[in-house]
């Protein structure tokens, strides 16, 4: 096997000891690509990959997927097959099965019918604590795809004029990815002019720029399976003065913050330092979200940076710092950051300056 | 309460007492918007529509997601609080509680802990039945959706010319759904081109059309939540004339299973019914895939059209009739629509003309 998979697999069974599990099913596609190198989504039939604390690893599959690694056990099933009969027959019923949190009531509540003397344990923490820490081959992937995102936001910095609508921005920017060589989006751009910028979910309409607007980019693509994810707040011709200051202070709550990271931080405090700028600015009720969360193969992966989370900053983390504030009916701005967990301090994937400027 | 939902509700309540259900966990943001007119997608936050048979039904609803309509009995929590331990502390834990088949085990196995006295029971057939007879509404969305799926194809037909890559007149069909208001596509399309059709899931890629190549077109979008589905087979410049033969058997045993369709039919007849006209013509071994499936909000719903279904055919379903030859290294063709069961019979939704013609 590639030593690759072999040490990612290593971290999940180190972690399925620590829960005293022999046993665990992975069932979330991106985690057994994680773990394997093989990819499918199988919509509505059964996935998983049984991890075993004996190395005795298998995957179970539909005979419509692609053929999986050789160096892989595989059981195959067919659609008229009980795919779950078949899988119960393989575990061990006597002992505890960790289960990862995407596996549906579909095969979750009938696997358990199959072996109602055994407890199934949710134990997904296992895997998701293993993707949390990124690898040195995922390091560089996030680089390349924050690269482009880096490039796309310059880009459409450049492209965006007065009178252009957000649905026009949000096109361009679209494109771009595509013509970078992304497979698909992060998520779908967000481009909020003046007061639509006051939620931090707009989505584009066909709202035109106009002139002392603000101008928000929320912005990630998907390069080699890797998401980038990126916010700059720009404004239209010219900056209002009080929204000027609400932007540097807003700057000054995402560089406090990411001055602070190195391993051995609670992220829990990387969010109170940049909640307490803010604060002190008078705008503290304004920032209304967390201050960041981990991404990965998806943009959203387990773990976040806020003010309850446990999380301690480790190596090889990867998640995003983008205090904001909103105010309603007005205005509003976010700047955002990824940022990588080194031996010694951080490292911040994107490079795109986070002054305010005028453009358009 | 708008009385379409409340129809669509008595339906589900109706098959919950079939099961001696009296509350159940509806939790697939599709389901909850057919029952309620609220659609949110949760990522990874607890989104549950709690029904009970006593029509004391709620919501449960994080502060994140937008307001839902009054009429329904909202619970609110926020990303600090156990979503899953208020929701528990409104079920009955005396009672057996419903649980459809998208829940993930994120939920269901804290849930299962704070009640382990209480069985949780794959009620998913409860809303997915509901689902997937239609009602007049969504037939008529239905029927819009593959008036427009019907233009598109055309206009692909007239557009596709010899030399244009599969990605191209891939690139085309997006293009179109987007100009007819759809809001998303049904599926990526396929465009296969000679040997290429031979896998009934190829993916366009750079391949340049040639004079005598088959061109399979499976295709659909999504408007208004609703999808479409139709595939068609056509030949660049010239037809050979096997593959021609082909072509007419596969059409034939489409037209075939199509005539049949009317409530109380077994499914599965259609399915024999077209395949065996496959095989009498000696091409039975390439007909590798189920005849057809159901399709709703999404392009696979719970349901197909296969030799193993115990469905029987009622006013209100929608499947698709799907027929194909798939000949490896060489050659592959489908014909496919999409089928509403009437009262007395079935309408079919797709209107493209299904003989083999010369396009390019």
């Amino acid at each position: 096997m590639n030593p690759i998979y072999q040490a990612r697999i290593d971290k999940v069974l180190s972690a399925m000891e620590g829960l005293g599990l022999e046993q665990m099913l992975v069932s979330d596609p991106d985690s057994i690509w994680y773990l394997t190198g093989y990819y499918v989504f199988p919509f509505e039939r059964l996935l998983v990959l049984c991890l075993r604390r004996d190395g005795k690893h298998k995957l179970f599959l539909n005979r419509m997927f692609p053929e999986a690694p050789s160096c892989w056990e595989q059981v195959w099933y067919t659609d008229t097959d009980d795919a779950v009969s078949i899988l119960a027959g393989h575990l061990e019923p006597d002992k505890p099965t960790g289960i990862d949190k995407e596996w549906t009531a579909r095969f979750l509540l009938p696997l358990m019918a199959h072996h109602p003397e055994s407890r199934c344990i949710l134990a997904s923490s296992c895997v998701d604590s293993a993707r949390s820490c990124k690898d040195e081959a995922e390091r560089d992937l996030m680089r390349v795809a924050s690269a482009i995102n880096d490039k796309v936001m310059e880009r459409a910095a450049a492209y965006i004029q007065e009178g252009m609508t957000e649905k026009a921005a949000a096109d361009f920017i679209v494109s771009q990815y595509a013509a970078e060589g992304c497979e698909a989006l992060a998520f779908q751009p967000i481009v909020s002019f003046g007061a639509h910028a006051a939620d931090p979910h707009h989505e584009p309409d066909q709202t035109p720029l106009r002139a002392g607007d603000c101008i928000v980019m929320d912005i990630g693509g998907r390069k080699d399976r890797y998401c980038s994810d990126m916010t700059r707040t720009f404004f239209c011709k010219s900056a209002p003065p009080e929204y000027a200051a609400i932007h540097d202070t807003v700057r000054e709550a995402n560089e406090l913050a990411e001055s602070m990271i190195k391993p051995g931080v609670p992220l829990k405090d990387l969010d109170r330092a940049a909640r307490e700028h803010i604060e002190k600015a008078g705008y503290g009720e304004y920032f209304t979200h967390r201050l960041g969360h981990f991404i990965g193969q998806t943009e959203h992966e387990q773990g976040d940076v806020s003010g309850t989370t446990p999380l301690i900053a480790a190596p090889g983390m990867i998640f995003s710092i983008e205090p904001g504030v909103y105010l309603p009916g007005k205005f509003g701005v976010r700047i955002e950051d990824l940022v990588l967990v080194t031996e010694d301090g951080c490292e911040i994937l994107n490079h795109v300056d986070k002054h305010w400027k005028t453009i358009g």
